[in-house]
This record gives C-alpha cells, structure tokens and sequence, in this order.
C-alpha cells in the first residue's frame, strides 16, 4: 500500500536490531485519519469474507483495529494481556512469548464474546515472530469461531511470523511488507496484491 | 446521556465491591457504533476548545479514544504503562497507583509527540480514584500542554476522582454517573449538562 510505504518512509526510523519505530503515527501517537485509509484497505481486501468480528490484541492494536471495525461495521474484541479483578470466569487464554517484552505472557479473552458461527477477522499493527497471533488463533479455534482472515499494517519479511501462517493456510494480508531496515534505510517488498 | 444509561441498565452486571462489568460494549468487546455516538457527544461538549490533542491511556481507553480523535480530527497518543524495547529517550512519565491491578504502575509518553501549543482533551472509558488521569495531567504539565478537558464515559460518583479533578479546576465531563451500584440495581446521578 503506497500510503503506508510513504508514511513509513517519511516518519519512521531505525533503531539496532532493525526495530522499526512507527510511533510517531501507528501505536504511539496515532494518525487517524491514516487509520482510517488503512481500515478501508482491509475492508477491500476481505469484504466479500462475511466477518462479523475484529479481534486484536491490547493495546498498540486497537486503534488500527477499531477504524477496521467501523469500516467493517461489526464489534471489535481486543485480547488482554493480564488478568486483573474485573475480568471473572469463562475466559479463554493461551500462553505466548514477548519478544518486545522478552517475557511469557497470557493471552486472554472472555468466551462469553465469541460465538461458533463468528467469522472473524484478525488485525495487528506489527507481524514479526507471529507469537501474538499464533496465540490468537488458539483461543479462536478453542472458542469454534473462524479465522476468516489476517491483516497486518506492517509486516517484518526478516521475521518467520508471516511465511509460517501463509504455511499453515491462514489468509495474511500485510499493507506492507519490509523485507529490511537500518539506519541507510528501509528495503520495501514489491508485491502486488490485485 | 441517556443512550449510555441504557446501554449500563441492558447489558452492565454488578461484581462485589460496585465493579461495574461492561465488558461487553466497553472494554473488552467494543460496541464502535455507540463509541462513535460518545465521540459525538463529547465533541458537542468540548467542540469550543480548540482541541488539538486526545490523549488516553492504555489499552481500555484506547477504543474510545480513536472515535474522539476521529470526530476532532486530530492525533490521538496514548500513554504507555511500562518500558518495552520500542520506547527510547525523551520520555516524560508519572508514577500511578491501579486499582485494578493493586500496583504502582509507570504512565509514559514520548515528549516528541506533545507540544507547548497543544490543547489536550483526556480521555479515559473510567474515572474513580481518578490516579491515572493525575499522572496524564502530570505529564502533559511537564510538557507545556494544557489540559483543555476531560471526557469520561463512566464516572463512578462513590470514589473520589471526579470531585478532587474538579476542585482543582479541571472541566470535568462524565456522560454518566454512577452513584452506587450492587446486584440489586445501579443509581444513576441525576444531571443535565445543557
């Protein structure tokens, strides 16, 4: 998506260990307007897929995945990370590793808000190792809803996350695809997606 | 505002110790056509006062916050509750107490994103002890922004925030206030903003 490629071009920078820092418009501050022609660009992509759900994990998530929300006009879902005393029973958890945090940490979500017959539609702001969403879909799968598809703003091509769920069928839309990045620059992917 | 009142009465439920589950439209399923209905409201009420800011709190503030930031049409930054590898220098941050959690907790914002001129509308989908809107007002202070408002869904009337926020001076608008909540029903607090 040539927007978000601008975007990123303009606005984004480098840090070691090619962490690419979009905080200045995706999950810090966020631009939401660009959110919005984000969200737009998912919905042509997985409009005619009958998703009745948007699921995203806490926090740098949900901005992006309430715009996709709205375009999409179903109820948004997002993941928690912890349980804290207002979450009670009936949650549906799965254990995954941070490497933003370099911890483990519990995924969870209250079953009372997936249905079997949910379609739903997975966003994220980043993709790299794919741990996140991997754990995602565990609670999905656990819950018998459906995962009609997946769609990341920025996908890190150097990382396993995006290859190994294409492997395993899943339908992952990434608007853009950096394939690398350092301080001399960032290596788009070219792909076309029509 | 009479569509969130009803939207509590249909769909809230009551845990020991007045907490208010709303979980299934608020924060953890999220109903983005009434977020968008809130945005609406809270942009009739602060319309007037050049915001050129939102600014929340992660992650349950962040869904409503996105609706408000789209109806302003301006950025939207949300505080980070602790370090992650992503977050370098120029940060400003305040040491909270949560509630939810029972912890001290550290609220952060990149000093890039605030300026001296900007016009900031807080906000949160909960206010009580009010601590974490105290530690935003402490970090915007820091940065030279002003605090043109504060816009809450849910007020809870019994705890402290609200009250101490507005004897400070601070333009405090709660949608709805909850003056006390149990199984047996929730007591709305009668009030007319206009």
């Amino acid at each position: 998506m040539e927007l978000l490629k601008a975007k990123i071009r303009d606005e984004a920078t480098v840090l070691p260990g090619r962490i690419i820092k979009v905080d200045g418009f995706l999950n810090h501050r966020v631009d939401v307007s660009l959110m919005k022609e984000l969200a737009k660009e998912f919905y042509r992509r997985f409009s005619r897929d009958s998703i009745t759900a948007i699921v995203t994990i806490e926090a740098s998530g949900i901005a992006l995945a309430t715009a996709c929300a709205m375009e999409f006009n179903v109820p948004l879902i997002f993941a928690k990370k912890a349980k804290s005393d207002n979450i009670e029973g009936g949650l549906i958890t799965s254990e995954v590793y941070s490497y933003t945090y370099h911890r483990k940490m519990t995924l969870l979500i209250n079953s009372q808000w997936l249905k079997e017959s949910d379609r739903v539609l997975i966003i994220d702001d980043f993709l790299a190792n794919g741990e996140s969403v991997r754990g995602l879909i565990e609670i999905l799968k656990y819950s018998g809803a459906t995962v009609a598809g997946i769609g990341i703003a920025i996908e890190k091509g150097f990382k396993p996350g995006g290859k190994r769920l294409r492997e395993l069928g899943y339908d992952v839309q990434s608007l853009v695809i950096i394939d690398d990045a350092s301080q001399e620059g960032i290596v788009f992917r070219d792909f076309d997606y029509d």
